[in-house]
């Protein structure tokens, strides 16, 4: 079995909400980015990325600089920018491109390995040190920077480069037992075996799934001393096999547990493989990652990594909304599991999944103008301790310039600038649309054109271009009320199954299929396990989460209690443009001089609220998802 | 001016709840701690203080084993010991102090001198290392427990010592700038200034304090690096002036920060300091730190320290449940710094501290059976994550039989087994009663004779064996309602100032007072900036803080809601004997297998609380102070 997605090339975004992001994507944030690679952005954070590819090739001297993945962040940016170049013709970005391409080739060693660190610094040391060393890691972003200038712009030139590499990797690791230290090569090499059809990568990938855990010691027989080397700038123990996932089969695991980053990389590449391979043991593990993580370990936003402490997963249920991680990487990683989940089955549930990650914990990351990021999505902030006191350093109140670990911004960079093959899979004779994003896709049945309100109205309406007869099979989503269907001016009844409205039918041209639903307000409240938001509340409206922040409310957040009884309004946003905010009248505890009291009393206060991936947008103030309700 | 306490030695306790505490600790806890000094107990941490102290008198040959500051645990328990002789007649444990006060003598250097590190390991970098070395820490107690042999039992071996050690410390510090790493010196010149009347114990501790924070980088210029040596197991950081508060004069400081047990201890010596010299500067510096600590930056149970980086006070308002630190030593400490604002001034507000740490915080340290210590007193726990879950590795669901840095216990036996001066002062013609503990106390009016039903009831009986035309000024505790006093058989009104009932009067012998006032269970609610308790609920009667925990109420904890309307009913515990817990009926958040839902339900629970101070002393479980309300 192949992918079903309809690749990104297929499918140009228009949508009111989603294309000015895009845009922004490819007009400011992959050209920042690109500067940064190049040192070029005063105040920021040391880079160093591409001089270190100039090392390596030959063509400077001088030391290597950052962190021992360096390297990747210039493929991610080199993902994006191959995206970027499918959404908008930018000749002057494709020649630096190539160039950069070129640049990589250079620096190929002969049996086809790169990796600038290595080749500048401890060439002996080449894949001796796979726990920490992050080669397998940098190799795979390569290999999707590659896969992605194939797919989405046709350029073949680093597949080529990465192919050698891959080879090298394969040649390497399919003889001698090896196991990544960061999982990630696993997609890579998943991505490369769907676009060249080559089986080897797709059993590598099955090979550094399958030997993880087998022996949970094996990091630590095989990680050699390095008295004195920091790779990565901090130590990684060897014996704490549960940080990356290392520690039990990948099949016979039960819990999200470690580094989130990692674990999610991992399930999304067991994903893909068990739906190409229909592996039962290996789709039952995926779908009891995902009801752990989605029904235990995850925020209301979708963020998760409880602890920023090892970036990780803790235990079941607990989830702190003021220390939280909540990574951008990690709710990056969600949506890329979610998509794969869908490759496996058709389920709605796995569409609620990326919908939930790209409108709330992933797009946060992100500053609306498109030039600050979030490294950590707190539910929470409280400025007099939020960055200050120890154990709230990483939550900050504002997004910073860029990061010295510059992994979340060109990971939300590739997500957003292809988001046009998260939309749509075909399967036998039925076209699913996982999203209600307005677009017109190429389709095995033709151009199907969709206009949408989404993610502020619960309507969207697809036109078809061609007709025959197949299956339009429209994911609703799970907090849709009174779901209708309307094709051209008709009303029909179609099943909902597994979350999909199927809509089967002898189309004929231009026939219109209008979906509509309505999205009350809804006040959500936690399991009772989650000790940190249980008996308090939280709004939702259709897929956004929703929050106070300090810029609409002038008063201490921990003061506000949102009654039950009171009645929630939607608004057209003035300060936040193009969004729907919400006004409730909230209470407020009276202050007191005293720390402790027998009464306290409180009296009404007006409330907004604003989408959460909106917050910390206006000016450095405090934030709250979860409210105290009575 | 002097103390105006009523010493230990003249007063004996007689009272239900505190006397069998006290025979815990000369029968069981004391004997336990001198048996873990000489390294007798099977499976303990090791100590080898003892053993310090011999290698030290050139008596054995090894190697110095401990913290730096080892020594301090003998210390402690000396004096501990020494409260406990009084107490209890006990010529074995006489005979075994005598020794150990003998073989401290043999460790005396000829200038006075004593450190067993020092004279071990370093005797050329004797008081090089202020900062971390913790020599005048050592001495502090070291002269704690001179004068509590001198005071409590007459004896004056050790104070001969002390004196020579003293006095070394004076004339080097008298001449030469230094600031102590960790106070208690200070504490210790001025009980050394009272026992002996010498001024310049007393002009030592005044000149300690007064140079601290006069240059907040003293420590920065004045560490010697000791590249590859760990005093006290871990390096304190020269820069972070804040940590030992010498980043602001003493008199400059307004708010409670960095290591709670040294900002206790300085407010301690502080407050006698600002009492013998009525300094008008020291005493508001004094009363700003209280009011600050007690209105902002302390827990309900009286416990301090909010987070376990540093054992620190954080800033106002920060006050979570389930991570704060609260060590036993601290709330020891704020047992001490009550004490002393009471010489201070005769004010209601800092006997009810003192009463809210003894019944509460620092009583919580102990196990009801005298054998096992926390260090640590959180006010939530959940054995899902207490102790396991990085953040909360210091949150322990269980007292351990002893710790490698064993000063909590000690600390606390010191402070129960000295209780009876914390009982009265006399000033002028009044006799000040600070708490209602049953005792036979020689005044200067004669023996006063105390029955008590504290804390379980609000009714106390003085019985005075001498007439005499005096005040009885007795406190009434702040929570205290209908607050009545009867006089032989008459109800009389008597004015309340500052907390205390001044009855005036020309007594007869024999004459009797009886105190009597109301305690309802209260439900107390917390400032609206202190985020983690706001909006919820905690519960106390009279001084007691209650809580739940697994052992009463098998469900989890953080399902539980104590609506507003539910009555509250007092009844004598069946399970923990002699006390009285409270039921109530509770509601239950209904189990579900989704993490976040639109609605929730709840069921009745019968719920009990238990007094905080005696958690965890049947079962590993959770436990809650703050609950959700309704």
């Amino acid at each position: 079995m192949g992918r079903h997605e309809i690749p990104a090339g297929r499918v140009k975004i228009t949508d009111a909400f989603w294309s000015p992001r895009q845009r922004l994507m490819t007009d400011v944030t992959i050209p920042y980015m690109e500067k940064i690679l190049r040192d070029e952005v005063e105040g920021a954070e040391k880079s160093n990325a591409i001089t270190n590819f100039k090392m390596a090739a030959g063509e400077m001297t001088g030391e290597f600089y950052g962190m021992v993945f360096q390297d990747s962040d210039v493929y991610k940016w080199l993902e994006a920018a191959a995206y970027s170049l499918n959404l908008k013709n930018d000749p002057a970005l494709e020649k630096r491109v190539d160039e950069v391409v070129d640049l990589i080739g250079r620096c190929q060693q002969e049996d086809g390995y790169i990796n600038t660190y290595f080749t500048v610094k401890e060439p002996e040391n080449r894949f001796r040190n796979l726990l920490e060393c992050h080669e397998l890691y940098c190799a795979g972003h390569l290999i999707e920077a590659a896969v992605a200038l194939f797919e989405a712009v046709g350029k073949r030139k680093l597949l080529n480069i990465c192919i050698r590499f891959a080879d090298c990797i394969v040649d390497r690791f399919m003889n001698e037992d090896g196991i990544p230290g960061h999982q990630e090569i696993e997609i890579a090499l998943m991505r490369l075996y769907h676009a060249t059809g080559n089986d080897r990568y797709r059993l590598m990938a099955e090979r550094f799934l399958d030997l993880r855990g087998q022996d949970a010691d094996w990091f630590k027989k095989h990680t050699p001393p390095h008295p004195g080397v920091h790779y990565g700038g901090y130590d990684i123990d060897p014996e704490d096999a549960a940080y990356n996932q290392s520690d039990v089969p990948v099949r016979g695991q039960t819990a999200a547990r470690g580094h989130a980053v990692r674990q999610m990389y991992m399930l999304t590449a067991m994903a893909d493989v068990a739906s190409v391979n229909q592996d039962p043991g290996l789709t039952e593990a995926c779908e009891r990652m995902f009801e752990n993580i989605t029904r235990r370990q995850m925020y209301i936003t979708g963020a998760v990594g409880s602890t920023p402490v090892h970036e990780s997963f803790t235990v079941d249920y607990d989830l702190p909304s003021d220390r939280c991680y909540g990574e951008t990487c990690a709710s990056v990683a969600m949506a890329f599991f979610a998509h794969n989940m869908l490759s496996l089955k058709k389920d709605g549930r796995y569409a609620d999944l990326l919908e939930l990650e790209l409108y709330n914990a992933a797009l946060s990351g992100m500053q609306l103008d498109g030039k600050r990021f979030f490294y950590v999505n707190p539910l929470s902030v409280d400025t007099r301790v939020s960055g200050i006191v120890a154990g709230y350093e990483h939550v900050l109140p504002a997004r910073p310039k860029w990061h010295a670990c510059a992994c979340c911004p060109p990971n939300l960079a590739r997500l957003v600038t292809s988001l046009g093959k998260y939309l749509f899979s075909e399967e036998e004779n039925t076209v699913y649309s996982h999203l209600l994003i307005g677009c017109e896709a190429e389709t095995g049945h033709g151009k199907i054109k969709v206009e949408s309100r989404y993610p502020w109205e619960g309507w969207a309406e697809y036109t078809l271009s061609r007709g025959g007869n197949f299956t339009l099979a429209v994911h609703v989503p799970h907090h849709a009320e009174n779901f209708s269907v309307m094709i051209n001016e008709e009303y029909e009844k179609h099943p909902i199954e597994n979350g999909y409205c199927l809509i089967k039918r002898n189309w004929k041209e231009n026939d219109r299929v209008r979906i509509k639903f309505d999205m009350p307000v809804k006040r959500i409240h936690a399991n009772l396990h989650v000790r940190d938001a249980a008996g308090k509340v939280s709004i939702k409206r259709g897929p956004i989460v929703y929050c106070a922040e300090t810029a609409d409310n002038r008063f201490d957040l921990s003061a506000l209690v949102l009654p039950a009884s009171s009645p929630i309004h939607t608004h057209a946003s003035c300060a936040l443009d193009g969004m729907i905010e919400l006004r409730a009248e909230g209470l407020l505890q009276t202050d007191s001089d005293e720390l402790y009291m027998d009464e306290v009393s409180y009296k009404k206060v007006p409330l907004t609220l604003i989408p959460y991936f909106a917050w910390g947008n206006r000016e450095k103030g405090d934030m709250l998802v979860w409210m105290r309700e009575n």
